[in-house]
């Protein structure tokens, strides 16, 4: 069975609580929408498009819930504003994610939004997700040479999408081919997606890899023993200016250094072509706790300073490609509008 | 008061208890060379030369033991072979850390083993690496720029040798002369001494810093924050290639690729000029739970494979100066014997 973050179970969604992975496999029954609210605010689900997918079936609930309570002959325009509370409530469980907004905009502008319509375009939103991650798998794959050993940072795989990944996708689809001899995994601090969720996915799916320090990437390197970095995207600026979980530009430019491919896999809807190039994007700083304690036990001087950056911006001229559902981008990068 | 990982106390070792901090500061009191002993099996104390100095301090405990019980005309010999378990048992705490050896032979050399003798002897050693790190400190802070953002990984500081630290040293002295603005600690996974330890010490020292997850090293050298790297080193080669903890390299690569200069802190006793280049330092793989867990709690799924190297070689091409208590060395290295 492939791996999915989640499944439509006929009145209800099943959501795998990724805060209990890698030890524990526990799958949540949310049957309103205030559980997928809370779902996603806890960080049960994550990856910006599960978030979007989970988001739209929190409005597929909501819509089942009041058609339960509205007369059937409720007009379209009462029922988009009965779900309004819903859509608000879902859209400020985590403020940041771009594609949790796009699913709940996508849903609202149904021109029907009865509970089979809603329910019918969540499911489209996750089908598309999964069809455009098995598209960059195959353009992707066409980079890997025969043998490879790829190294990837954080989750950018099924858990962190509809399924089967952006970065994680390429990997997955070139295994398929043959291609794939060993990964290499980061652990990706300060909150260890690469160490819990990569590693969870690649034991799964009996792929060979093994976990490293973020800070052993550069030595692996040198010893010859990495051919192809393959990562995600947060946001790609028109030059391909890319931001991404920090650390990626620490491996962009170890990869340059030792003449390594570095390899950018995102979705068409990551790219921003109305930042001319990535100077203008913010580096968000989060919270000290997540370099300063793990699972709650505190590591560091209460008090200790920290800088914690979530991303950094990788300049388009350390990227070898990039990889949408559209195919093979080559530098120099220039992503127009539309 | 300067931070000092231990202080004779008369008649028993005092020795802060590095397990517990950065959280708890807990001096345990050693009264025999198997307190020593233990106390360098379970890390209790750590740092090569700070694990020397208490191996001193722990045969100047067996020697006052035998004092105790042994006739006072017993003759130098009979001490000697006398001391020999002692000797023995301190060894093989911790058996590959090179200064230990080197402190226990010098210690059993010594023309008299009385009591006396060795603990004159154990306060010797302390001292003058005290003094060898006061040296590196100077002779390193004149590489320091007015203003300095300098950035360090691991802990070289006071607590990891008898005082005052090399890499970290040479942070302290030139902090102390104005120089300094501010210091980026690498946490330094995966035992993370840099956010448990060196915050500790620059907190304590009131020295303006910030902890930073390794892989975030990069990117802030990419924004013009970092002026200058120093590290410590745990061997030499004739060339200049330095072996470190893992992710001193990765931090030489981004230096070098955004001109940042990179220097190497080490007393001289770490150069070994029998080897050519690095290329014959044999990589020590560490266990995989440093990784997977903290603090004992599993964060790794069960049987996740690891590659976890402790520590990388930084080829001589790529260090700036390498700072030991003779003075500043400038590339090309060629360290010969003697």
């Amino acid at each position: 069975m492939p791996i999915r973050p989640m499944e439509w179970a006929g009145d209800h969604l099943r959501l795998l609580d990724q805060r209990r992975l890698p030890l524990e496999e526990v799958w949540l029954e949310l049957r309103t929408w205030e559980d997928v609210r809370d779902a996603i605010r806890d960080m049960a689900v994550r990856g910006a498009p599960a978030i979007g997918v989970a988001a739209a079936y929190g409005l597929a609930l909501a819509a089942r819930s009041l058609h339960d309570t509205l007369p059937g002959h409720a007009r379209v325009e009462r029922e988009r504003s009965s779900l309004e509370p819903a859509r608000a409530g879902l859209a400020a469980s985590r403020p940041t994610a771009v594609n949790l907004f796009w699913a709940l905009d996508r849903v609202m502008a149904l021109p029907d939004m009865g509970p089979e319509a809603v329910l019918s375009e969540a499911r489209a939103i996750e089908r598309e997700d999964l069809e455009m991650n098995l598209a960059i798998g195959e353009h992707g794959a066409s980079l890997v040479p025969a043998g490879a050993r790829v190294l990837t940072i954080c989750n950018t795989g099924s858990l962190a999408t509809a399924g089967h990944g952006t970065a994680l996708g390429i990997v997955r689809t070139a295994y398929a081919q043959g291609k794939v001899a060993h990964v290499t995994s980061c652990e990706t601090r300060p909150r260890q997606q690469g160490l819990r969720l990569t590693a969870w996915e690649l034991m799964r799916e009996g792929i060979p890899f093994s976990s490293i320090a973020d800070s052993a990437a550069a030595s692996l390197m040198r010893s010859g023993r990495v051919d192809l970095v393959v990562v995600g995207a947060d946001r790609i600026a028109a030059n391909g200016d890319t931001a991404n979980k920090i650390g990626t530009y620490a491996l962009a430019v170890a990869a340059r250094y030792h003449g390594v491919p570095f390899v950018v896999a995102a979705p068409s809807s990551t790219l921003d072509p109305s930042l001319a190039t990535g100077d203008g994007i913010p580096i968000e700083e989060r919270d000290a706790n997540e370099l300063t304690e793990t699972e709650g036990v505190r590591v560091a001087p209460i008090g200790c300073p920290v800088f914690n950056p979530g991303f950094d911006v990788t300049p388009g001229e350390l990227i070898t490609a990039i990889v949408t559902e559209q195919g093979v981008h080559r530098p120099p990068f220039s992503f127009g509008p539309g």
